[in-house]
């Protein structure tokens, strides 16, 4: 039988043993199954940050992976587990969005409220369902019990839209989506977007900083000056060279820039 | 054959290549085994935070499994090496207590004095003995070599007790046991015993400060207050919503606190 | 088929989903490759640091290993991605030195400058080459495809040469290779070599501070005051015990220490 991988995607941080109780309970129910750590640095809590790292990652995994991805800021209290079917993947997870623009992007087929117990871990603590309720699902999931099973249709899942570049007063307004650990910024405008939008020069405003250089790769960039540049998960990015972009303005994920398509004078 | 998986906890954290090196002589010795970080942020040294969190952990992985576990301010001294086998487990790490709370959890059998070079690395640091003693060990458990070929019965191996609940004038005086990522704040006193001292309220001190509230889940807790909750270890957490219970209070590993059954007036 | 197993050595770090994005690559060309993280705490950009780390790691893991290897402030820009077949390894990453420690000492056999697009990914990124090249080229060799088949000879490598002590004054200059968690300073000085030059005691300086203890073991030193000992690397550290070297003595990567025989008067 083939086992597909569990990719792990949480706001755990990997200093508690929260992460390990998880891979301790699927290696119990699914002793063949690898699990992959997509990350566990998602922001504590923010639902928004670790549904674009979803959404930006899931398509780098094969055929069949089996997502299990806790962001859980309402755990113990209403809203459901659930697991989406697509049509290349599955994930795992609460319903409050956190899986929504991964799974829309790759064409929903099913969701399921999960909602039978006997899929759970015996005894459920009221903090910790990615132990009790998560990792047991996805285990099960990858061993080949069906997800029909696991659950009911969802009537109403909860639907997260990521933050789309947007006119005001003239002007794209931008949203930083992810802050990496080099401090660099990626806004929330795709690449080829960007490019149709700046070809006789762009000026991008954050507070009363400005950016009006673009380069090709983190190299080229001069020193102590933020560029932007095409980021690997398709969005611009802003950076600074052997710096941190996110530093030299002062912005973190959640702010926003304005661009306008011609340079200050 | 069965290869039972390996669990790897250590204060060595994750920016240096000490638990990769681990890995990688587990690799060579047992090509199979599957090797699971259970956590690498143990405080620096801190045998009984180590002893804590293997304790609450071990139960969620599978029998069979081998822990090895390392925090040894004294290596390269006299403690020596030890095995433990359990009714469900096998424990590997140095006879410093840090395995004791776990292994005595469930079930001595018995306990081994790792005293046969032949199952070392061939050359030995005085500083290292995570990657030179206890991952080969570990390795060759999990191809089946049993425990006793590996050394001598101990006779007097190092009994470490977690701090339990104890009466000082009047009060019930409990211990800080672990602080995680998010500030929460796990004390040494279990669910139900702290639900029939607290059945007509309860007063929780930490110097001039006072806990006096209890939720079911973190998303009911008011705003910039603590509350006591039922943690997913089995014990009781203070915890702050959208915050750090750690930073508010102040508290950290090892801090006591003092719970009083009424509350104040 | 044997399936060699992939270690991963980055600056990433472990917040980003950058690790799990490669993972999935490689999960995706070769699903029975283990993957084990060597580490991914190299400091960000310094090729140096990531050189010593891969130098002083690779001889813990199985003959047949593959490693690769990601420190590269030059990506998207000329330098060539690159393979190396060694005695026992074979070695993936950019061709900027990273390697070169760790293929030479093992004796190099034969290096591939990595030109042939059909083992990357289709769409490259000018900032992600570890997901993109090296983590798909890492993954094909580890499915049994010969090196020579991935691209061309490569002329000229680039060698990097890791610090040697030298005499300056009539001491000798060292230097700091790696700080670690514990904030103790691995020296470029190996342990036989640093005993014959300190039989009759020695004197080490760094600034206005002098070190002139030597231990076996880290819990031999005294309280607050820093010590050398033979490091699990074969290279004399710094310690200070139940402290950090680093932050006592005000030491990083990179600074010069100097030694002298006899200790002072």
């Amino acid at each position: 039988m083939r086992v597909e991988p569990i990719v792990l995607m949480t706001d755990f941080g990997v200093s508690d043993p929260f992460v390990g109780m998880m891979k301790g309970v699927i290696s119990g129910i699914s002793p063949a199954a690898r699990v992959i750590d997509l990350t566990h640095g998602i922001r504590a809590q923010d639902v928004y940050h670790g549904a674009f790292i979803l959404y930006r990652s899931f398509r780098y995994f094969p055929r069949g992976s089996i997502f299990c991805a806790v962001v859980d800021p309402g755990v113990g209290t209403g809203r459901w587990p659930m697991a989406i079917q697509t049509r290349d993947y599955l994930f795992v997870g609460p319903d409050n969005g956190l899986l929504w623009p991964a799974a829309s992007d790759n064409g929903i087929k099913a969701c399921i409220c999960l909602d039978r117990p006997e899929f759970f871990l015996e005894r459920l603590s009221a903090t910790f369902h990615g132990r009790d309720i998560f990792a047991p699902v996805a285990a099960h999931l990858s061993r080949g019990i069906s997800l029909e099973k696991m659950g009911s249709p969802m009537e109403a899942p909860h639907q997260l839209i990521l933050p789309e570049p947007e006119f005001q007063d003239g002007r794209l307004s931008l949203t930083v989506l992810d802050v990496d650990i080099y401090g660099n910024l990626t806004l929330n405008i795709r690449i080829p977007d960007f490019a149709s939008r700046s070809d006789s020069g762009f000026s991008l405003h954050f507070g009363r900083q400005t950016v009006t250089r673009q380069v090709q790769a983190y190299a080229e960039a001069p020193d102590n000056q933020p560029v932007v540049l095409g980021g690997s998960s398709g969005f611009m990015e802003i950076a600074v060279k052997n710096g941190s972009a996110a530093a030299f303005l002062g912005a973190a994920v959640g702010d926003r820039l304005f661009l306008t398509p011609a340079p200050p004078d």
